[in-house]
């Protein structure tokens, strides 16, 4: 509980390694969670080597995590593993569909959250790439996946080397709901959205950017229509290539 | 990492009730999760209301978990507040797309996890239900989700009254692949498979269900290609009633 209320994601590494077997007991702890009819509909690509770093960073906008973290684990929906076993067990597997994405997919997310946890209560510190759906494209090149396999989150791994100050989280009363949904009047919005807005760190950044709103910092800058609608495109058409539509 | 270590789904849970104080500690420690720019793409509708409860559970195909655990808690991929917020911050929000689903889908997921972890740790019993995806519109319906909401996992939580044997898993080097992804050939699945098709339950699962592999027990029965296609087509469609594609 403690670690999990005191963390923060880390994106700058000592250049200690991280031991192998260490890796291994946390992956192997994490895959405890809950999993579609015990299927483990997913992998896990390990990347230490420098070259292969290099060759993941572009996908990810050349953040510098990729190359700084000893380790950059790439964890991917995969129904090719339990394809091929139903191939050698004369079954007939029907799973190049949507749902079947979506439910790898969600097995992933839970091991990679897992994992996450498990390695901060080490000592480790993790920073979460969100750039892997984004060029999944080009990391299913740089990582040889084949069909009905799709990387959905990256992981940077290493001992920590700053101590960032925590950020902010928006209300418990924010985003939960008493038996039915409770959609949002303007005046919920400002309860739940001015604390944010207020801090220095927001502010400073609006002001920066020329902007008048925090909100247009997202919609005009970070995640724009046009980029979304985009990288929704690609993402289908990775989709597809890759089986699962 | 012994609690997750140890970890077992539970289903049976006694009558005792989760306190309102714990269950909001829980999620909102949870809520350190990693999130897309800090927007916490998600929204948790908690049901204790026994009416509710009857409601949810045709959704769930009747698994007693729904009606019988004192806490259900229904898990949603929510750009619906963030679109709010930016229409009364005189930003142009540009959520209503696939991309966007995802990158909500994969908040919550991560967020779910965290929370089932916290709830192991305080010794409570969590089952997730899968079936949240395969009947999403009902879900929809009966929790009164807005546009740009979607149900993903479902969780129910309570005193455990059972401690099932622990599941298997299988062996790390199943799912974890070094600098590039390395698909498997016969050999491989044999490895890996074998010890989970010759346990005892499994062995009498295939019999009893008069088939030939274990692997036969999934495509014919538990998750048929005919079953995944209909509900890709219906999840798919939800996605869209819903604004994200």
């Amino acid at each position: 509980m403690e670690t999990i209320k005191n963390r923060r994601s880390i994106r700058k590494y000592t250049r200690q390694e991280i031991a192998p077997e260490l890796l291994n007991e946390l992956l192997e702890t994490a895959a405890r969670a809950s999993t579609m009819g015990n299927l483990q509909l997913y992998s896990v690509v390990i990347t230490r080597d420098p070259g292969m770093k290099e060759k993941l960073a572009p996908a990810h906008f050349n953040q510098p995590m990729v190359k700084g973290a000893p380790v950059v684990l790439t964890f991917c929906a995969d129904f090719n593993r339990t394809t091929r076993w139903c191939e050698c067990r004369k079954a007939k597997p029907g799973y190049n569909n949507f749902l079947s994405f979506m439910n790898a997919a969600s097995d992933v997310l839970l091991l990679t959250q897992n994992f996450c946890n498990l390695a901060e209560e080490k000592g480790l510190g993790i920073c979460y790439l969100g750039t892997t759906i984004y060029n999944a494209g080009e990391i299913i090149e740089t990582l040889n996946l084949p069909q009905l396999v799709v990387p959905i989150a990256t992981i940077t791994v290493g001992y920590p080397d700053e101590s960032p100050a925590q950020t902010d989280r928006l209300p418990l009363e924010a985003f939960i709901h008493t038996e039915t949904y409770h959609d949002y009047i303007p005046e919920d919005i400002d309860r739940h959205y001015c604390p944010k807005e207020a801090l220095p760190e927001n502010k400073h950044f609006v002001e920066i950017n020329q902007k008048e709103t925090l909100a247009q910092i997202f919609t005009d800058i970070r995640y724009t229509k046009e980029a979304n609608e985009a990288m929704s495109s690609a993402l289908l058409q990775v989709l597809k290539r890759q089986g699962f539509m």
